[in-house]
């Protein structure tokens, strides 16, 4: 029997905005696909029903894929594959396998010769990226920063001082109800001439994405508290 | 007057995929937008047609931005801007601003206060990350490596380095019709312990993507010439 095949399904980043963000391939792929895993399931039950596609919601197959899911769970959750269905793999915001419980599944996928297939759709990171006008010829993610303050400072500084040598962008982010604390921390602890690109609520109405030197930042901060937020730093 | 906003609009990887992966919000704002900075002419006229949006092509506005425009150009294809007129920034292919020339009509419009809109859309880099199962959690991009044999072979050792230490996976690419050489180069250099994904024409009919060792590879290496490939490499 010819075994399914694993599709990386990308998720809205910010409400009613599925008719205008998801493309035609990912709503086909939906709607043919009958196993599901996924990191919320509430979410992903409303993701799809916004699509209009027909599905009975509650006729798919959906199981919990978060970061408490262990390695050992991973085999379990895979053997529809084997039984040809195909498996989607849904994140409850932007695109699984980056930063993300979805990789355990693409992992396991590889070692076991199953065809993995990544459909585009938005990433905040990315799109972050490609809206704060930073070369991107070189750029690191370096996903959240430590809890701990003086240790974010450091690391922080560390970013910094990495990113005039290799002439490298850096990304970085936190829990929306930590923003505030962070961009503080940025601005504080960061070279007034350093570069820094806030991405606020992508694809949102409220969307606002901005780069200005940290001197600038300090004159006008804004209000970043419990909003999604991309961080990206540069120094020269 | 209201200054216009710089849109920034993904394109396709492959031929005859956009009635597929292009979403309803780049076709709305491609039908909408009179001026735009493209990579190539030729390719975004063809992209556009092939929308079927019942733009005239030959009425819009197109001018070259590639990477032989300088900065001090950039201020004139802006103007636009000033008149109230928005503008969309197309690539060759995938999404503009990344490793691009783009980024530097963005950086432009960050200095002088133009809204920038990125719009989500295929992107070989991401994509390949997505499904590499690589964590995701850290990774860089490193554009395209040293062409130089020596050169690349001790930047892959450094890579394959830093990827251990920071645990942290490494992106890279070449000009298609070197791809085989970088490969040779990566299986006969890293060690082969080391995992290497290859993403090899990304959203095409023919597209590929496997994670094995470098150890693996050498047993079955995969012919690349002249076919777009993302490398992705991770260290333990």
């Amino acid at each position: 029997m010819p075994r399914g095949k694993l599709y990386l399904i990308p998720n809205v980043l910010a409400e009613n905005t599925a008719e205008e963000v998801i493309s035609p391939q990912v709503k086909e792929v939906i709607s043919k696909t009958k196993v599901f895993l996924v990191e919320n399931l509430r979410t992903t039950r409303r993701y799809i029903s916004s699509l209009k596609l027909g599905v009975k919601i509650e006729e798919l197959h959906m199981e919990v894929l978060d970061k408490n899911s262990s390695p050992e769970s991973i085999n379990r959750l895979m053997q529809p594959l084997f039984k040809g269905a195909d498996i989607g793999v849904v994140s409850e915001a932007g695109c699984p396998g980056i930063a993300d419980p979805g990789a355990l599944a693409v992992e396991y996928a590889h070692k076991k010769g199953i065809q993995v297939v990544p459909l585009s759709g938005p990433s905040s990171m990315f799109m972050a990226l490609m809206a704060s006008g930073f070369s991107g010829q070189s750029f690191a993610f370096h996903g959240y920063l430590p809890i701990d303050k003086r240790e974010r400072v450091n690391k922080l500084k560390s970013l910094e001082l990495e990113s005039s040598k290799q002439s490298r962008s850096q990304i970085f982010m936190e829990t929306p109800f930590r923003n505030n604390q962070l961009f503080k921390d940025v601005l504080s602890s960061l070279s007034p001439g350093t570069k820094l690109c806030i991405a606020k609520n992508i694809t949102g109405s409220d969307e606002l994405i901005q780069t200005k030197t940290v001197g600038e930042w300090k004159q006008n901060p804004i209000d970043l508290h419990k909003v999604p937020t991309v961080f990206i730093i540069q120094s020269f």
